[in-house]
């Protein structure tokens, strides 16, 4: 245990924050040593703090520790941050100075130039940026940012089509689930035999992120991919899933068959094989005309995998497809934890001398 | 009473039907005087064998009516007909053999070249067709089509902008409810916190049937609008309401605000303000950037309005926005109402002497 | 309308001040002459500071109204209070002592000794407490409460066999709709795919009320009914329509035949029926074997009456209902309005001198 | 794998039928040897005629297996029962005059004198029942049921309370899940938005069963525990798990604190100890005054254990409490399979000669 590397969740006890001690607690790699909250939380042992909303109970060995003040002396080499934007706009870069590598679920950095967002399976090479963001910043540590959950549903198929095809543009609506509002969240009253066709931001992030995530990096930079997004997000009365239903225009033609046969035997580069929890395999092409679908879906690869079907030809377009991930786990905290055993593979992150990496 | 038009609901029993009953029990100039059933149903009064599924009872006066089996021996003037697709292909041509108007909500006849697929405030002049049926055809009697429910969904929008400004394209992802499934339709394990991403037909029903409804008449023919739709359904956790999202592309650029202004100020032609159900306003603008939902919006004009909002640019094609109505009311039965109250204004259906064209 | 009653609608933007808003605004008898709201949204036009849950808008001739601080110097002869709990308890006391009748929806004040716990089919002559109030307080106005909405669910059977057979216990098991909790109230992460049987103070609410409800007024003071009642509440994936399961013991036997037929010929005080918003059946007994269902029975009566079914033996006590009223009209705003129509035909609301009391 | 005992699952292409090969799959001392399917699958591989409603897909080793015709000559040891009514009273008898022990989920024997009703945490010695029967009805094989999942979902707790005080009886109000009603089981359209206060033949089987799994055998019979039931059950949209709200009067008094501590500290027979699927704790006691909740805790034990709380007192009757198990696990397949392990730890279903009875 002594030979894991020490990480800290900065914040918690909220939604995204219990995803992720639920994905660390037994991780091969990591162990969990620090644990912050607001003024509300911090000072009690995280079982009391909480208000745990996954099955069964906290951890037991987590419920104990004592959760402390989100603030830059935490005893940890890594932190993984599911902050509040306001928050983490703040906190995240003053973590980063003082010398943690910083995962973040937030948004503030994600578009930031010097800031990898990144999907391992999807740009596993952006980590490049992180010497040019420590110089460019003076940080010692340094911030690496997880996509969107909505982003993070649809860009791996977008990816595969760029790369095989080149994108000229893609139609997307997203049918997104209440969890990824957080808790509270979204009132029942607003969403029970509803649909609410708007979420602050999203479609933004929609536009803009997948450019970034299939973007170049060339001499300390990421050249944005030349394509076009547009993007209509909606909120349904599913509690975890967010399924989109995406057109594409591509650059060169590709038939449906190509495109299936492309989906069924793609494979993520050979560094994420090593990931310890890496789930295999990672997209899932279903043939059946009514999937995917998210609650049969979602949990996939232990909601670490995509799933895309209905792959056709678009009268309008080029193709159609919908693709499905889970948005509280590939989506948000397990998104930050692949990344980081990324960071560990290309030496970003040192890992103790005894570690073996091996899952 | 005596001087009204006397119609006939086949399978009255059925959820569309039981639509139809609602609308037409206290209607202005229409009376009910039969209504058909399944063998099952057939010879019992309408209350015993109808499992009502909308709220309260069945009217206190069709309850006592008695069930008939669907044969063209019905004491009616005009038919409504929500047989189901089979028996719609079989018995609505006897019926127009036998001298019905039938106006029906089956799919069938809906893409048949002489057969009018007819929205009053889209297409009114399309029942221009219907000599040319009964020629055609040999009949006395004639068959008009209401649309589908989620092409109805989104077409009067589609339809204002394509007369302003020429429709090149749009790609459409609705959101259906279930209440368009039927009875007992979608089960629950199916459709409780999930999404399923595939209706039976329904894609090719939303890229061919507004192509018809906003084609031109000529020459005894309608003539295809020369646009092309890509259509993705999916069935949502909602009682009623269909939504549909909707980008376009243009062949004479409009802005926004242009696009905006025609939706809040459309009025439809002159002959749909003097039909009775006809709601004032019957194209609601919302202008909220969180609007239309199903259930804040589906009852709008007791059922049978269209809300648009979310009108935007969109980075892809030219313009995006969002339409809903009510599937069982605008989208099935209450549609073949408005058509039956449009054809009696243009003397398709011959009224009583003594019937006053007032509502 | 100037002989109409001015009233005025305390917290007004809430989700009970909607639905005050709703019934009020078309009422015969009452004018809404004054809104009250919070620091937020006081000083701004109704339209504006609302967030409106219901369907549509909120009517227009309100919309324009400025919504006021909630202080007693209100230009109405009667107010309708939807205040908070805290806030209730503090300002309505102060409203009375400004001579303003408070009909009231909040819980501080409906167990107070003085204060009649109204609903005009249960318990009318407990109005009669109104001036011993005013004496026992010294207010030249006074408080008259409606129940809380699920003790108004079950309470009218209850009391219809209470004066019939004598109650001496029951045990009560509701289903309460989430719109009970207000808005933005129950958290959908929190009832989506699942029950909550707990809803803070509830249990005791459905415990007490009901036996001051049933109680005797002598004396200027309510003896309590002597029965003991058990209850848990509990809140499901409903959006409307509060459920009670009950199982009660009589004091004298009675069969289920004589139950139905006491629930299915019982006719409310003469008074009642003069009451404009009362509706008629005001208790419906259905006797089908899976009625009452939320969805299907909330609505009966504009949603103000009872529907009580599946009455049969109890193999432990003597006999078991259900029974359901809508929680936000009957049990909430609609029922402080049918109290207020009551106390004006009682006199204790003085009517301008034109008006007709006549719906 | 040749060693453990070979076992056949009758319909085990329904929803019940899936569950069963979902636990028996991995099942260390079973081996899934036949599988039994209506004249539509019979013939084809299992992974072509099953819709599988369980999360991912059948497992391939079952997928492959050829789906036979229910009928007595099938190769296997043990047989699991998810044969619909009908066909379970007409089939299970062959069976077991045919030789093999049938464990059945169907409800048609389970009142039988001679059949036991087994759960092994409530009355495992009633399997001694088994000789009398094979006497009784001359057969080679035998008969034993699981109880009905609502039963199940809160005997445990009730014969804790009986063994420890004496049950006098109980009132019971049942919250139960969709998935109860198999597949496709209750229609969207009747439970969305709503609750159906009625199960066909429920309220009969929770009033009868908890009886007959609480009662002594004693001289090749049961006789009945002397305590007295009233159930009332109705349909959730809640997708797993049955909540059962009870209210129990005692022969012999005891406190809250009693109670809870008898719950807490609960341990079932020693012999429940060694069966492999038995959950450690198989009864847990949550002290939150909103739990359980189906969501939350449905899981718990991986579907087999009991989850109680609430538990006050009751100003009507003794005790109250609530109580949940998971309907298709605990209160169905899994049931069964649980019994199975008891029969082999009993003696009355022989293992291999090399078979190693350890999990």
């Amino acid at each position: 245990m002594g030979n894991k590397i020490p990480v800290g969740i900065l914040a918690a006890t909220g939604a995204v924050g219990q995803r992720f001690v639920q994905h660390l607690v037994d991780h091969p790699w990591f162990e969990i040593t620090a644990l912050t909250g607001s003024v509300r939380t911090a000072g009690r042992p995280y079982g009391e703090g909480v208000n745990w909303l996954l099955e069964g109970d906290p951890p037991q060995s987590i419920a104990d520790m004592i959760v402390q003040p989100t603030e830059p002396d935490l005893d940890a080499q890594v932190l993984f941050s599911a902050l509040p934007t306001a928050q983490a706009r703040e906190m995240e870069a003053q973590f980063a100075v003082a010398g943690y590598p910083v995962l973040t679920n937030a948004s503030p950095y994600r578009m930031d130039p010097y800031v990898p967002l990144l999907i391992p399976e999807v740009n596993a090479d952006h980590s490049d940026l992180i010497p040019y963001q420590q110089e460019a910043y003076g940080w010692s540590g340094y911030i690496v940012a997880n996509a969107n959950c909505s982003t993070t549903s649809i860009v791996l198929p977008m990816k595969v089509l760029h790369e095989a095809y080149g994108l000229e543009s893609a139609v997307v609506v997203t049918m997104q689930a209440i969890s990824g509002a957080g808790y509270p969240g979204v009132a029942s009253l607003d969403i029970m035999d509803n649909i609410v066709p708007h979420i602050g931001g999203e479609d933004g992030k929609l536009e803009s992120e997948p450019r970034k995530l299939c973007g170049r990096f060339t001499d300390g930079r990421i050249d944005m991919a030349d394509f076009v997004v547009s993007a209509q997000a909606n909120r349904v009365p599913v509690i975890d899933g967010h399924l989109g239903s995406v057109s594409v225009k591509l650059r060169e033609k590709a038939t449906v068959e190509q495109a299936i046969a492309l989906f069924d035997n793609w494979q993520p580069p050979e560094i994420c094989l090593e990931l310890p929890s890496m789930p295999e395999p990672v997209l899932i092409y279903r043939p059946e005309e009514n999937r995917p679908q998210p609650r049969l879906d979602r949990d996939a690869g232990n909601g670490l995998a995509w799933t895309v079907g209905k792959v056709r030809e678009c009268p309008v377009n080029d193709l159609r497809f919908l693709s499905i991930t889970h948005n509280t786990l590939r989506g948000a905290a397990s998104g930050s934890v692949l990344n980081a055993e990324l960071l560990v593979l290309q030496g970003f992150i040192q890992e103790p001398v005894s570690i073996e990496l091996a899952a």
